[in-house]
């Protein structure tokens, strides 16, 4: 297994000999076969990369088939007092990859368990192991003709959908809430045994159907924690529906922020919005059409109001661009567009799309790339730049679950590199610096405002451009992820943006806030301030696995 | 504290002494105040009752005040060896109300620490504490003007809302998932620490905004278990909608039960049914307006289906009773009433009830009450008796989250005791025999139907009445709620009923399926056939309460 890119940032260990004992190797050999066990300097560079400044090399990494061989794996590191790290596919790029908290981890990939194991359509559900992929799992309902949607993330396809939803990542839809909508988990706990959580030996009828069980409710124990290791789940899926329109809003400019935001909120509450609406300032925008080496300027530093603004007048970017969709029968779309346009209709500007209206401006803008002239007309009427208009299929898309990894390429913003057009998209392997920092709070203007004004002026501080995207959790909260996007070939860029996730995890904390979710650089300090929580995550990790081998500090469980 | 109404049948243990040592009750005086312990022989005699044939005596009351009472507690409890049995408001009829698994526990109602510590009505959610009951909450709510509803049970409304929600019980509106609405828990662990699960000491200002906080998500643990004792939490509330209307549906006859089944299933599967619709057999009904001592049969077993049949005529009863709520703006509420008539139409007969005709509903058959010339015209005009007419503005309130005592008179189907108009309900203590049995399906007609054909032959072999309400607990899954209504004063009936129960939990592992909540009549073999999570369950026990003092066998964890 070779990596087919150019290297970014080489971490400082060696990368010539194996971290662990040539025992401990035989026993994983032993434990799944000798060819799903790596031990080449290559493999370990591969598996050692990362988007965050965090420099960790692992001493193996193993590829198990089944929940026998995950099984078997922790087994043999309970022998041999091994680290061992689960990832279901390894994308979780900006915040650790598949990188652990210490050198010579035995990193445990599970892409290979990438078995749709059912689908329901009566019930919409499915049941997958963690290596399937949102790009597979779309693809599979629709090879097979289901009329079922999978909720997408708007990171990349390659992504696992059991990973993100045990990380408790967002979507887009109305089922969104990608751990909500798990449903019947089988974990194999560090001990090696293997427990369908819910359910009895065969998993009763309703394992996938229930979110409960019976009993106490064990499955959110083993989301963002390192108690045992997720080899199937169910997942609830939405019926495709009679109609659905996606839709954009515009804000008008900043004074209009407080009303918009407290609108959506009140939307939300009372049951009209039920997406998880994105509100994206002008830098994602920015970030996703272009990187930061087309844009003329060399040196480092964040862009100016005035170059921001510049490159808004360019790009046709609004200051705050909000999408969402909605879904029901022809009559509910038709009703719920009304509401929408009354309510947010003098705040800027609200454009529907349909299905029929997609296939449409597909048409104009494949022929307006051809075309000069067609494009000038096209950008006119559209009010935004053919690059920004080009974005609206992918986002129509996403949000009936058509993932694309259309929107990743902002992790390329600040590489020195030019992403080409047909380039697969790696940006751990691509040498990208990307750290997410994803504070949750109330869904009040009065909350949200004043703390990412201050957020922007920690970026300044850092010379760092402000990329924020606020996600709906539920009606209630919010997240305000950011992104640090910074030069990661550029050490004092990497230090600042070290520095600047460090004070915005500080602000976050005196104003009392929390992460919704956290990558490796928050984890040590993940509960201070929480010294109950923290003992009671430690009591219950002590007793589920003695001698510390799974993923030990993973969310400051330890 | 003595109890006001004549004892049903008494538990056989000694009534006159405790069964706990001088120096345990010592200890439990010294950790809340001698005032809020309890050991005289009427008030064990008070908490050793229930409505299931279960019998066991405990050995004191204690009333703690606060959560560092219940720590107090907790640690006498680890010092002196005793068994220390939970309870919010010990209303839980018909699973197990205040009784334990052995005799001479320590009984801890938590009815005195029924504080409303915040209510916000902006971002919609109260904080409260267990004691906090469904009447209570409501009272507060309206009391103080919030434009919130809190979703109540159908059962009493003297019931604990922490409570319920943390057996999982459901209600009736969009916020019918009790569990699935609570957000932010305090904890006392069985070695009495206190811990703020999710926040940190002080909580962060989204603990009762994002459900799954930051890190393992552990609230799921102390639902239907043993772990700890929750001692506050927050509650999402409903905000008050613009329109509301209750409808109720008279299936026509069996012949359309699967397709009506089927036709609900697909309506909550789009997001048009929001609510825990309920659906009910004629039993149901007939059990809330009569006693069956009225009903001119002196002598035991089931009504014959004549009987029924001329009950039903007598009372104007369908077989098949479905009921729920729709919310919204006023075009949305027309739109679903469109919607619902267009899919059920011709199925039944579909009533819709706003809160305009509601006013005009209970002049009128508070009119026909007086007048029996009225009474006739109405009930010819409305298709049923007056008794059941009667019951339709409970429906309404209970739908807005109104709570009433009125549908727990069916408790007292099978008392040899006439209920008066103006008796406080407490089936318990009046010595009424109820036994709940809750099964969940798969919510399709094809696993249902079966399901209840033979659970009435399983009633009618025990000369039983079969009585079914279909709760749907999300658009995958219902429950096919069972209630065995039998006479305690009856020794034969009894052993019938628990011989019922006994096969009911039998012929539901065989098809499949598993109870979403159960009683002390199920715990002991709750597992069985599940090892793996049976030993899960108890290892985490294990290191919780190494010395097993908290309510030790609930849930099938020891």
């Amino acid at each position: 297994m070779t990596s087919a890119v150019k290297p970014g940032r080489i971490p400082a260990a060696p990368s010539t000999a194996s971290l662990l004992s040539p025992e401990a190797v035989a026993a994983l050999r032993d434990a799944i076969g000798a060819d799903h066990v790596c031990t080449g300097p290559e493999d370990l560079d591969r598996y050692s990369r990362c988007t965050i400044p965090w420099e960790r090399r692992c001493g193996a990494v193993v590829f198990p088939g089944s929940a026998e061989d995950v099984s078997a794996v922790l087994k043999a590191a309970n022998r041999h007092r091994l680290k061992v790290w689960p990832f279901s596919g390894g994308r979780n790029w900006g915040y650790g990859t598949t990188l652990s908290t210490e050198d010579g981890a035995v990193v445990m990939v599970l892409h290979r368990m990438n078995r749709v194991l059912e689908v329901n359509e009566e019930l919409a559900y499915a049941v997958i192991e963690p290596g399937v992929t949102y790009g597979q799992l779309n693809a599979h309902l629709k090879q097979h003709g289901y009329k079922l949607w999978v909720d997408c993330i708007d990171g990349t396809s390659q992504g696992s959908v059991i990973g993100n939803a045990l990380d408790r990542g967002v979507g887009e839809t109305p089922y969104g809430d990608h751990f909500g909508n798990l449903c019947g988990i089988e974990v194999v706990l560090p001990d090696g045994s293997i427990v369908p959580i819910g359910g009895d030996d065969h998993g009763p009828k309703t394992w996938h159907l229930h979110k409960w069980g019976v009993g106490p409710y064990l499955e959110g124990m083993f989301t963002q924690s390192n108690f045992g290791v997720v080899t199937r789940a169910g997942l609830w899926l939405m019926p495709e529906p009679e109609a659905y329109n996606s839709w954009v809003f515009e804000v008008k400019d900043a004074s209009h922020l407080p009303a918009v935001i407290d609108t959506f909120r009140q939307l939300a509450l009372q049951g009209i919005l039920t997406t998880k609406l994105h509100m994206i300032n002008d830098m994602v925008s920015l970030t996703v059409v272009a990187q930061r080496i087309e844009q003329h300027r060399t040196g480092g530093g964040y862009l100016s109001p005035d170059e921001v603004e510049a490159l808004r007048r360019q790009y046709g970017i609004a200051a705050m661009t909000c999408a969402g969709g909605i879904y029901g029968t022809q009559a509910q779309v038709r009703l719920q567009r009304r509401i929408l346009k009354r309510a947010l209709g003098r705040h800027g500007r609200l454009l529907f799309i349909s299905d029929r209206m997609l296939a449409v401006l597909e048409r104009v803008i494949s022929t307006a790339w051809k075309y000069p002239a067609v494009k000038a007309v096209v950008e006119r009427v559209g009010g935004a730049s053919l690059q920004v208009l080009d974005s609206s299929p992918h986002v129509h898309r996403i949000l009936q679950g058509i993932p694309t990894d259309y929107f990743v390429k902002h992790a390329y913003y600040r590489s020195r590199r030019r992403l080409k057009t047909d380039q697969a998209i790696s940006p751990a392997l691509d040498g990208c610096g990307v750290i997410w920092f994803a504070p949750i709070l109330p869904f009040t203007s009065a909350d949200m405002l004043p703390f990412m004004d201050r957020a922007r002026r920690r970026f300044e501080e850092a010379n760092l451009d402000f990329w924020v995207a606020v996600l709906v959790m539920n009606p209630r909260s919010v997240t305000c992820l950011m992104n640090i996007l910074y030069d990661k070939d550029d050490v004092d860029e990497v230090r600042h943006a070290e520095e600047l996730y460090a004070t915005l995890v500080s602000d976050m904390r005196a104003a009392g806030y929390q992460q919704y979710r956290a990558g490796l650089l928050a984890w040590s300090s993940l509960h201070d301030g929480a010294e109950p929580v923290r003992k009671l995550n430690g009591t219950i990790k002590k007793a589920l696995d003695p001698a510390g081998i799974l993923a030990p500090g993973r969310y400051g469980i330890d």
